[in-house]
């Protein structure tokens, strides 16, 4: 049976940079599927497997099609038990939907400013349009506004990650001993900011930054398959 | 066998309110298990056990002894399998790790600097000198130029319960549609600011304010067996 994952790119249909289809992509590489890449640029999300999810990644397995990081995850793991599971049971699912609030409402919002006009200059002409017309719409200002006032925002990042530097210093990984889905939420969204733009969002000597070279070598370096924006 | 749990209080024994302590409380309910009560305050801290621990609480059950309100709730789970899960896995357990290094660095240290004066008004002489002493060493200045500064810290805990908040208009606990320790270890963070101080730090109308309502509605209410600071 063929996996096929649609991801969001930009011109280059080898830099996929979306944080929630890089959930996806570390998903299945925790459990040790091959699958087959579908690049989607941002004005043809809509017609992905005639339009069930209004966003990417979605994931076709065989007659089964699922739309969003999480809820791939959780199908994944119960389409395939016998596999790493991304979860470790069913706290683990419950605590993984913290873990992704905090991910969106600290990490995420603290730096998605910053990369706005960089995402921008990644995409072709008609996906730019989109994305300048929804993202402003959205922010209700421009572009070049929210990205001059982004270095403010950015520098709260290193205190918002103290809980994860906290913990680091008890267990490597957010799942403990090993991943789980809950450090691919987090690696997401720093994996965006490092494909994306130039950045630099993390200290050398942080325990943050060591921990998010690690999720780089997971899985035969998957996540070192997309190089860093110089 | 007989479990007693070892608790800080002050003046008024019936009146427990260390955040450890409570998470403690909230587990042993969970679980089912009656205990005796063994009211210890700051300064015969060291004496309990015999010195197991530096910190309350301290579980004793039968022939075992054990402190850290996350070691005593993993030992609960393992020493009690066939009663309602604590953690709901091993991805629980070590996602649990990262809520507690949240609740520690995020909602306590937002928050005790404004009770440190109500605190030390519950203890008896001795341990207040004690507790003035050791946490103005720690704190490197007097307990009232902490109080003093604490406005402005607390203001942020609205935005700093976000991904609490976030999270609770997907599922009614951290634990999913039922609490797990996860719960209890931010329960026991704001039931200690509701035990020991007036102050108010959540809004009537907040998602947060209806999940520790909830919380302490559970087992009996017995979260509620201490009434609120007035």
């Amino acid at each position: 049976m063929t996996i096929t994952l649609y991801e969001l790119t930009g011109r280059d249909t080898e830099r996929p940079f979306s944080p929630h289809c890089w959930k996806t992509v570390m998903a299945l590489a925790h459990k040790g599927l091959t699958y087959e890449r579908s690049a989607v640029p941002f004005t043809e999300v809509p017609n992905v497997e005639n339009g069930i999810g209004k966003t990417v990644p979605v994931l076709r397995d065989g007659e089964h099609v699922v739309s969003d990081s999480f809820d791939i995850a959780l199908y994944l793991d119960e389409a395939y038990p016998d596999r790493p599971t991304l979860f470790g049971g069913e706290g683990g699912v419950a605590l993984s939907r913290f873990i992704e609030a905090w991910s969106a409402t600290q990490i995420s919002a603290t730096i998605f400013g910053a990369l706005l006009l960089d995402i921008h200059s990644m995409l072709e002409p008609v996906d730019q349009d989109y994305f300048r017309r929804s993202r402003e719409a959205r922010l209700g200002k421009s572009l070049e506004d929210v990205v001059g006032a982004s270095p403010d925002k950015v520098k709260e990042l290193a205190n918002r990650l103290d809980p994860l530097r906290l913990m680091l210093k008890r267990q490597p990984f957010i799942g403990g001993d090993q991943p789980l889905f809950a450090d691919y939420i987090v690696f997401g969204i720093l994996q965006w900011a490092r494909i994306c733009s130039p950045i630099q969002l993390l200290q050398p000597d942080d325990q943050v930054t060591a921990w998010f070279e690690r999720c780089l070598d997971l899985h035969g370096g998957v996540g070192r398959s997309v190089a860093a924006a110089a």
